[in-house]
């Protein structure tokens, strides 16, 4: 069975306990949301560019950063990835017609 | 045990194959790369602001629209979700110390 | 003599005194600075895909919005564009050596 | 008088012709496209992040990294400043309804 976003989340929790100087994402906790933000947001910004560059192992990179660092973000706002997950199953779990109806903002 | 990325996924692969008048997923890849990056982008802008405001509830739903954007942008570029995980599990199962190495990047 | 980001400011100014019925600008406002700083960041990431698409059509639209929402933004921070000029005209006022040691961060 | 983004523009224009070595304009136009789209990405996020957390001396600086690198940009793309300006002086020419009506996106 292949790696889980579960068990990247639980490696970042062990991670977070190490001392900023041995880990990175310590590092990036230690100090603070605003930096975990912006870090998200540059690695979205470079997975656009790697999607719409029809860059493939760049994107398969930079997904990984967004995943990594959206995580590290959830974590500096204490914010529990499966409440994240608990949402997107009951959203996505109604049927096609009521998924538009719900979704349809574009 | 809970809802998985992988099985979120697995719905979107089979909202896919609906017509883009029954399915918001179909909609956006029948848009194309484009779409679904820039709507990666607003997702990512969303839940900074979201995370830096200290709103959780918001940041809940907008990390689980980052998640949702980022697997529809995959599938538009082809590029399977697995390899997003394998290169995650190769990059973190490294010790604190290579990680900090391989990732010291700002 | 061209149009210029100053007289687009002042135009702003006058826009923002109208009603959010009748007025784009002043709707803006009315959301507050989240949606103002929202807007800012959903158009650099169409700034960015135009850019790296080479869709010149494109781009001078997006830069154009990118322009528009920024100075929409620095008046919901109550932040005058003279500051940002004068900063600017003293940072690139410097020579090429200097200016390389003080933006030298990536 | 003060500075306008004209005489920025102007100013880059000097800094491209110098080598790489002397000049960040000119070493961020070598780079290409790409970088050059990148950082506007990244300095939009962090005037977002500067804005929705009132930190206005902060937003002072990354409106002008967004100003900086969206002219960076659009040098790197071959599109004239004066062209986004035209576009943005008849696009808010119109009157407030029209402008309303224009863009009514969301």
């Amino acid at each position: 069975m292949s790696f889980t976003l579960e068990q990247l989340d639980a490696r970042l929790g062990e991670r977070a306990k190490a001392s900023p100087e041995h880990s990175y994402t310590a590092k990036l906790l230690a100090r603070g949301v605003e930096k975990c933000a912006q870090k998200l947001g540059e690695e979205a910004t470079e997975a656009v560019i790697a999607g719409v560059t029809n860059n493939s192992p760049e994107l398969t990179k930079e997904a990984g950063d967004v995943l990594y660092h959206l995580l590290v973000l959830l974590r500096a706002a204490d914010v529990p990835l499966s409440a994240v997950m608990a949402e997107l199953e009951s959203r996505t779990g109604q049927s096609g017609l009521a998924e538009k109806a719900a979704r349809n903002k574009d």
